[in-house]
């Protein structure tokens, strides 16, 4: 068995809910890069569901590269219409064929892949259809060493696949916790039935210095819903109003100005020289905005320069042994364990380094660093250590919260 | 004129250079991300030059998303061959028709994207042929609201097209300079004619624990110079010798472990039953590697998780009005002048905040973040206002930097 | 008024049904060729009624190159599954945007192409899923020349966009009759719900030796309605015998033999070893199967090479200006009309050129070939006359008669 | 040995020649139609010899469906741009990998297939780069049969892949001739060094009306080398002159009037107000004009609609077992031989129908449609039977001939 290092390190710094300047951001379901790394997560749990049915097991693939190539749209006031379609390509390896018992068996990847992404879009979209609005091709291919896989002993801890990192860490800070919410506000159920003019497409910027935070939400509003000017008036007042009672809640102690499509230009009553952020399907993407996997939110849900990030894309990665989505969703779970259980500490950021060929509940090094809330003694550590032992013992439970979609991936 | 808020701010940690435990990375010339972001940036500064000599400037085009989808190569001992060519596909929107002077202009966008992303290949690999190898296609799309700027007053600083922001650092730890530095030497022209067989490709990995350092190196080694097992391991030998040399200059007070190629698996004598790092062109690429734009190096040319990092890809963005591009350049060449000029800091990060629609001169907040080696007085703080009004003056200059390809961008 | 030169000339040859050898065949609903045929044509039609809806008119268009990439399936008796999806790209030019009333207004291309190419699968196939097994787009770019038109008078009589020629004839032989009537037996409603484990890729080979008849149906059987190879060999019996009765209905002076599916090879009891024809989908398309638009039937519904035969394709051709459409279907119904009201030949082929920028109702010249039943006099040529000269008024009726799908293109 | 029905037939009727009316049409080099044929047929050859070089024989493929979607182009006197690339997708299936001696080998099809397109571009362009301005792709599946076939013997004769006929015919009219030759006249390497303006995409069509003939040709200019209006003029007047010297000698008792570019529209020294064809690149496929494999010229050379056609495409398919090529190919030589060797007849028909899975040098039936010169004894039958039975019994060098591009095809 392969020793794992451990390296406790006390930080000096403030945490970054008492820095000066904080930002952060989060891309809405209907972003274009949420769009994508959706799609290739989709394509990867679909993937993963079949091969578990037909194979017993999780075969390698590995979908994490995609693009999204914005349509053509003419989105007007009380009406509009797409002229043409969002095209979607997911990209990557899997193993599209097995050798088992003598008998070449094909793995259908177009149905999978396609229709896991239009799953995604219908349960997710109002009014983009996906086969009207979309077309939905992939470039997969086998890749040379996955045949090999299929024989290897399947009751082995997964090696990981690659030499990388994850990061994670705890407590969310004010601002983070109202990034989040305010874009899981503006595209739940209820706020869909309330406000149903707001597109899914909404993007959240955070800025706060110091005591003051601007709070900036960009939301494609559904043009066929939205007969008039005043009309569209009333639904921005309508988001900022109701944003700003989330952030009354959740930030109390802050200033918070809300801002709701600061690109605008409105001319009373005038709207051919007006300039508003319509949408005939509730995303930009209608409209020549593309996007990319692995561009989007980290596995927080949001994007923090403040913080350490991992560069890694977790959309469409395996989620057995691909360290690059793993580590970064157990980095998080341990680094909230801790924060939650031990309660000793202000802010907590957890690293797990692997080393290509190695097990992946032995990484090569687990670094935690902290700000402690109070003294540190051997008590808590031990109890660290014991969060540590349990989740990476437990590591590949992660592969089933995957699947079932438990777990916050961007 | 609106105001810029600068808000200085003590750090109160470790510099990265004296934090236990430090990763950094870089993905080389060949690198599936590397040439994407390589292939969206060529188009984008052909793109520029080509509006700047028919327009007299540069139009709004914004190139930032891409896909690359491996080939199948079988490379083998002595030979090998490239099967199915790879693929690039440049997404993004430009501006592709100008009216002027009541005749339509098109911009030959076919021939200028098509012929940048050659023009890369062909100038920066020996073995990867972009007639051969290599099918390039683009989906861009004109911008609904590009033709208006074209009647735009041009001698305006130009309006920032997004709220985003750009980070940068200095100094470089000394981890971070070797891993640049190796990347480098191993690309450069007289590594290639000493040690022909080394690929363009080559990843380098640096975690340091303490004063221990290992490096790990991935390079797919170019199979028709390689006849042998033994001439590939000794290939591999020279790579390592010389990547130490190098380290045991940059980091003389560290014990640096160099490691080539980890994942090899070489059973001496027995070619059939190894696995090695082999490549036909010098890219792994030509087999199913994929990459995405944005994806790769921070504008440092380096991905530092334990840094504040910006998401935005640089690549491709167009360098006039688009602060996710500008912002990250600027910031490191302030952060550098700063670090340089003052000789009073230890580390200094500096952020820019944008505003949709403000001037890109007048940011909405500059945010310096330090770690002092001596007291920070006024006149040092002084010092530092200058450097920064004096960049935000020439802000416009890094237009001509990033057309020259005089910047870093990844 | 430009003159047409008429030219009657008598043949002096046997009529195709009295020549010793005869061969006719006929791609079927769910041939690869009639698909993207019949992809094409919807495109157009869907975009001409859009053109009038919105304009008044037709505007310029020409969607007739398409190309189907044949999927790829796995069928097997009870089962099956589409692994990849079928490809179906349309390309042309077509009238993209107008200017109308200083307004720009977009045409929806990608909706209208792909909604009608979806709406033709969704019609015509039982187990052809349009979203889930088929990646439908296009490539359609705007012709220069187009805008133009729209603003020239639309009273006028279309000008033929081209220099080209189109062939009829009349009256079809026996054995057209029955290839024909096969083939839509066969994909009819009614024999559907009869033997539903007929596919609706059916094509149909008929060749006369004197009075003996070959005729080879080659039929994909539907793999999931067709659980063992007994009732595989059954479904193909009642095909044939089904088949076998039509032919003694209309080639009741000949010999007819029957055959279904030659090229199985069936080893009795015995489903792995044998070689049968098997889709999940009805139609070899899903396999492989490729399509090109052009390639399979005349506007006769056949192909005939013991005729003459244009190699126009019909399909995917505006209805109003393109003579290689229009020109087709006129001839075939002149040839009609003359063969059936003056009940003086035996067998007639009418052909009409255009000539690049003449009045379309006023072909350079219209060749009647003719072999006659009686003698011709002068009282026959006047009837033949006056039906040239009414359909000649009436051509601009055609365009209707395509858009209603009323005439037969392929 | 299965018999082959061999029917001798006389026709009643005139020979073409003779006839009243007759049209002829040849799609030249540059034509969109015929550079997908080409294409194709380029992928073919240089696959087939893969295969011999490798596996000592041709492997079953067949890539005949493809597609030319022309690109976007400013011409202009004097110079021009090509502003987005022709796109060239070939399609269809082939062998892609063969396990031979327990190894798999991996055919290099993306390079085959891209680099025979290429140097067919190369080879016969002089303004059309086919890395500047065409994206060469393709679509080739993995037939599911083919892996079989590489074990089968290779002495045999091959067995005829469908149910499939060919027709071919002797002698060319004179208008056949004068078409053909006309379109290789200006394609011929001297009319370029002397009449260097005339594009490669030149299409003829000669009407002839009893002694009257029309001769249309259109070519699209070479913008570059044609500075102005007048030099328009001047090369048209040129390509007409010696298009007329040549109809002269082949057409001596004819008045044959010749046309070039009838659908120019010149207004006098008002180069902006006329409408004239020219090209950057020498062909139309530049801009717009799209291309179908199959649906140019026959294995004639020509569109000859008054004569029996197979719709055959005989471009892309191989040249072993594929029947719709071969037979097309070898009735030809057939009726060529019996036409020249016997000099007994004034016209001749042959048509070879294969029945699937038959021998491919035994069809099914052999059918001489014929007009005699002079009477029909038993020793010109005999002749005819030698001569049908000899080029039977050599039909397998049909493939030598079709790999060293000897054959006419389209």
């Amino acid at each position: 068995m392969q020793k794992t290092k451990i390296i406790f390190e006390r930080m000096r710094g403030l945490p970054v809910s008492r820095q000066a300047v904080e930002i952060v951001e989060r891309k809405g379901l209907g972003h274009p890069d949420y769009i994508i790394d959706a799609a290739c997560e989709a394509s990867s749990v679909a993937l993963s569901k079949y091969y578990i049915e037909k194979f017993g097991r999780i075969l390698h693939h590995n979908l994490d590269k995609g693009l999204l190539v914005g349509g053509k749209a003419t989105p007007r006031l009380g009406g509009g219409t797409v002229d043409e379609p969002i095209y979607i390509l997911i990209a990557g390896r899997a193993t599209l064929y097995v050798n088992a018992c003598g008998e070449r068996h094909d793995v259908p990847i177009g149905e999978i892949v396609r229709g896991a992404v239009k799953n995604f879009i219908k349960n997710n979209f109002r009014f983009l259809d996906p086969d009207k609005h979309v077309v939905i091709d992939y470039k997969i291919r086998q890749g040379s060493e996955d045949l090999i896989n299929v024989v290897e002993s399947e009751s082995e801890v997964p090696l990981a696949n690659d030499t990388s990192f994850g990061v994670g860490f705890a407590p969310f800070t004010p601002l983070e916790n109202l990034v989040l919410e305010t874009e899981r506000m503006i595209n739940s159920p209820k706020f869909k039935t309330i406000v149903k003019e707001s597109g899914e497409d909404c993007k959240v910027m955070g800025v706060r210095m110091k005591d003051e935070v601007v709070l900036t939400v960009a939301d494609g509003i559904v043009s066929h819903l939205t007969p008039d000017l005043d009309h569209y008036v009333s639904v921005k007042e309508e988001i900022a109003e109701r944003v700003s009672n989330l952030a009354a809640k959740l930030m109390e102690n802050f200033s918070v100005d809300v801002y709701v499509n600061t690109a605008d230009k409105i001319v009373e009553g005038d709207s051919e020289n007006s300039s508003i952020y319509l949408t005939v399907t509730g995303t930009s993407a209608e409209r020549g905005d593309d996007g990319n996997t692995g561009r989007g939110n980290r596995a927080s849900g949001l994007i923090t320069p403040n913080r350490q990030m991992s560069l890694e894309a977790t959309a469409g990665k395996n989620s057995i042994s691909h360290v690059g989505k793993i580590y970064n969703v157990v980095a998080f779970k341990i680094a909230d364990r801790i924060y939650k259980e031990t309660g000793a500490f202000e802010e907590i950021y957890v690293r797990l380094l692997s080393q290509i060929g190695r097990r992946i509940d032995q990484p090569l090094s687990i670094s935690i660093q902290y700000i402690p809330s109070r003294p540190i003694n051997s008590t808590i550590k031990y109890e660290v250590s014991e969060i540590l032992l349990s989740e990476l013992r437990n590591i590949t439970k992660i592969t089933e919260l995957v699947l079932e979609g438990k777990v916050t991936l961007f």
